[in-house]
């Protein structure tokens, strides 16, 4: 259970390992259909967002997560232009696939409407992009959205909460399979795939579902300090067994400029792994 | 002020954020000249040392930290054979540095041996190899130590705690100036820099002053959950200004069969910078 104990926030992750911040103020709670949905102001770290008590992200560290799950799929193609978003109601995944002029659409799929409206109110510097023209907001369950859709895109980006509560189909094999044929050819997929650190062995069961099912996967890596452990993984897989190198070199200079993270070098250091990650 | 609450050791880093994890028993508490010694068993990651209520590792993760910053300078060397440690009580610098078979002597230096006394006894997977003929445990302030040395140690490794309490000296300027010195010609330093993501600019600040004294300074990082932020830092100087790389290829590849993070591909991806750290 969570404790907010003398303005500390400290999320206790797996009964195990804790992360925390100092609380300002609790900015704002509402129970969704779906899930708990708060907001709180941090000492340091700007606004947090949390969804059933797991801390999503806060407005300090967000750049980790949004620039490593969109920019290394999207390089790595060479001509992205549809793109679906699974989940990533912040905001912040749309914000970084805008920055691609390649890209004509961006369908984003997300179950809670509570998610979109809150990070509107309080998070507007991941929400801001949202009313651009070229995003069209879905308000559904992913798991029904791609059942039957066929090469519809180019990029995905499974950009979901953990694995229990309304994030679960998401880890499924049946959903990769639909989101497998729902790639253009040639087409990328990312997933948000747990930490490395975790000691249910999370990253192990997604990579090993993946390999199952595309022909080529990858993981990488990058800190994330509010997630649990303080280092996230990420799981890229092809439809076509493309490795992850950039593809268009003009573009990723452009974005290397003005991004906090992600730089050409990192596209590759990212999917060197440690020898424990290489196990899993 | 950290809190120990209904089994939960929470590590409040600069009142700002926190690290924790579930406590079993807590297996020891000491308060020797120097700062409080606190042994913890968790519930998922074994003994845990805490030098006044600092993390300082746990079982589960001190392989992150020593592999990193021993192996790291101790392959880009072409042949280390007296090393310096500074600090480093609980053994586990002194282990990775003894895998290293061109090493002849160990020096280690520590100031407090209440903490060499209690690895020996609750942390016997790190401490196990200070008896070992090579190393030359000697209990003094490292500050003094190097003091007037010339041209002694191939390698030194600053493996200290925060710049708060008895490590502060280890983070002066005339301290590094003095390490200088004590270095062979082609001699290398890496001292541990804290975290790319405090609020304090720690990280910066140590580059800064290095800069002003080795011809040749390079940040590397790597994922350490159970220090702030769950990222560290490392900071490599050159006394000749030798760039980080292998120079010991057979080693590097020894090395790297049994250990579960170094390899020689992180060996050049460590020092990959996101966008953010470059400006440190």
């Amino acid at each position: 259970m969570n404790k907010i104990i003398n303005h500390w926030y400290d999320e206790r992750f797996q009964d195990a390992s804790s992360i925390g911040y100092r609380i300002i103020e609790h900015l704002h709670h509402s129970v969704s259909p779906f899930q708990t949905v708060d907001v709180y102001g941090t000492s340091d770290f700007g606004n947090m967002l949390a969804l059933d008590g797991c801390i999503m992200l806060t407005e300090a560290h967000e750049f980790l997560y949004h620039e490593m799950l969109v920019h290394i799929p999207m390089l790595s193609h060479p001509n992205p232009q549809r793109i679906l978003i699974i989940g990533g109601g912040d905001g912040g995944t749309a914000r970084e696939v805008l920055l691609h002029n390649t890209v004509q659409q961006v369908d984003m799929v997300e179950i809670d409407e509570e998610v979109v409206k809150v990070s509107r109110q309080f998070l507007p510097g991941l929400s801001c992009k949202l009313d651009n023209p070229k995003v069209k907001l879905i308000i559904q369950d992913a798991v029904e959205f791609v059942k039957g859709l066929r090469e519809v895109y180019d990029v995905v980006l499974v950009d979901s909460t953990d694995p229990i509560g309304p994030g679960e189909g998401l880890f499924s094999s049946a959903f990769y399979q639909d989101v497998l044929r729902s790639l253009n050819p040639g087409g990328i997929v990312v997933v948000q795939s747990e930490s490395p650190f975790g000691i249910k062995g999370e990253v192990a069961a997604i990579q090993k579902k993946m390999r199952a099912i595309f022909p080529l996967v990858k993981l990488y890596w990058g800190p994330i300090p509010c997630y649990p452990h303080g280092t996230w993984s990420f799981t890229y897989c092809s439809k076509s067994g493309e490795e992850p190198i950039i593809r268009r070199p003009q573009a990723a200079a452009t974005i290397e400029l003005t991004a906090k993270y992600y730089n050409r070098q990192m596209h590759q250091a990212a999917f060197v792994l440690p020898n424990f990650m290489k196990q899993f």
